[in-house]
């Protein structure tokens, strides 16, 4: 990274809390706001923008507003998979998916973009993966995760299809609701994405959606660094977040994701993105009803 | 798909059986002209795009030439782990993920497409769908890759790290050798793509690689369908199949799969890719030492 570019913008992050319906306005502009200055304390104390978008993520991990990590939704089965993918602006990354029993997802995703030559490690490879180096074994279901999970399991029954049956778990699931992402660029110009979700209730187990998938739900290079939301399923056929971050190669990030979302729109896939370009500019855009995020850079914090 | 269109050029086809190092081309050579003749038999009897491919696609997995299906890749614990992806060019898309213990991945790819709402599923949840969609249990693993498995470990036990560690695998593996895949223009002018594999030597289990990532090892839009082969990881960082489609908007697939290999080498990336563009006309290449392929169409059978 060139000293010129460096100087041009101080750094600056911003974060979502996923995009869909939301349930408590409240607690999510709280956890937006404490994930950006989270991640923004290690910018301005020089850290990378890795660095940062790891803990900004990490922070929202283990909130249980958030559909990930702690609070994660559950399967068809009852039990909790998670997705979560990191990448930073030279290309590398590494992702985890359908991993169950560990408290931050993402900081197994920086493990095997940083300990392995592998990208994308899944379900029990994965956790046997996370145990090697270090993470013990979690539970992230909390009560209030397994009292929904009953009702619409109740629900299910009482409908025509067995419940592991086709065309049935997105209608059922809250869409998005609650994936979590960071983008930032740190004082060095360096640019980095992350994303952890813990997918929608009573999905398929195995079922991975567009966050650990590099291009899908994650991604960063020269240009930008993407993080998106919303229906796993439509974000993967388009492409989102490369589509987002190779706008970003020939206007601004506020530009770029505008681009993305009418892109979106008119393919009907539903969602939301966040974007920073190399110069420090911060998009975000959806067209879902809400999404929840913060912005912690040069002009202060904005919340949602 | 307007029939204007699909009266312009005869129906085609063009299947790969891996880029790298071959071990035996005359295999090679037979295997891949009886999947593109599988695969244009079908197009000639006014079957799909998606039919064809994903026969050609069978076709190699039943071969243990390729390293997909029956003759895959062992993975570091000896085991077997197929990833497969199957996508058409309105978008619809199936995959899975470190599956074992079935005969032929893309069937179970293409029911994951046909019969949920989801788009990938992987590991223990992939393998149970297969088998609640009537796929019979399977052992894929054949002799030679045991005897290839013991030397390998042998060689690695040799070496200086435990053989679970960091930065081993891809150098220990044969680089991308055998996965398949395969691209078609049917009489009615639709596209379909489709791509399996093995995996290589001795990664990870849970390790997924470019293969059933849509956009990374297999794309397909309204305006191309390509299938990748090569350095998985290296493929997902450049999201390349989707970015070689993308390259057909504007321009012929040959000339499109020449601008994708370039950028590959720019990159760093060795792999090569097969597409087809929306007038039928096919593109091959890569920058690995070979590549087997076979097109079958208009102009006859032709094989590498």
């Amino acid at each position: 990274m060139s000293p010129e570019r460096s100087k041009r913008v101080p750094p600056g992050i911003i974060v979502h809390g996923g995009a869909g319906r939301k349930l408590d306005m409240r607690a999510h502009r709280r956890g937006v706001r404490r994930a950006a200055l989270a991640g923004h304390r290690i910018l301005l104390e020089g850290g990378s923008a890795l660095d940062a978008v790891v803990a900004a993520v990490v922070d929202m991990e283990d909130d249980a507003t958030f559909n990930c990590g702690t609070g994660s939704a559950l399967t068809l089965d009852g039990t909790v998979e998670m997705d979560a993918a990191v990448m930073t602006d030279d290309l590398r990354c590494g992702a985890v998916g359908a991993l169950d029993r560990v408290k931050n997802p993402i900081l197994v995703a920086r493990k095997v973009m940083e300990m392995t030559d592998h990208v994308f490690l899944v379900g029990p490879g994965a956790r046997r993966f996370a145990r090697r180096m270090g993470f013990r074994s979690y539970d992230p279901i909390v009560p209030r995760r397994r009292k929904q999970y009953r009702e619409m399991i109740g629900r299910l029954a009482q409908g025509r299809n067995p419940p592991y049956l086709p065309r049935l778990t997105s209608t059922a699931g809250e869409m998005g609701l609650g994936t979590v992402g960071a983008v930032a660029r740190d004082a060095e110009g360096r640019l980095a994405a992350a994303t952890s979700t813990g997918a929608m209730m009573l999905h398929l187990p195995g079922r991975v959606g567009d966050t650990p998938i590099i291009g899908a739900g994650t991604y960063a290079d020269a240009c930008g660094a993407v993080s998106a939301t919303g229906h796993g399923e439509e974000i993967i056929r388009l492409v989102w977040a490369a589509r987002a971050a190779q706008l970003m190669r020939r206007m601004t990030a506020p530009r770029a994701v505008r681009l993305a979302v009418e892109l979106a729109t008119e393919s009907g896939c539903r969602g939301g993105l966040i974007a920073i370009d190399r110069h420090g500019r911060v998009g975000y855009g959806f067209n879902t009803r809400s999404m929840s995020w913060a912005h912690a850079g040069r002009t202060g914090l904005r919340v949602f």
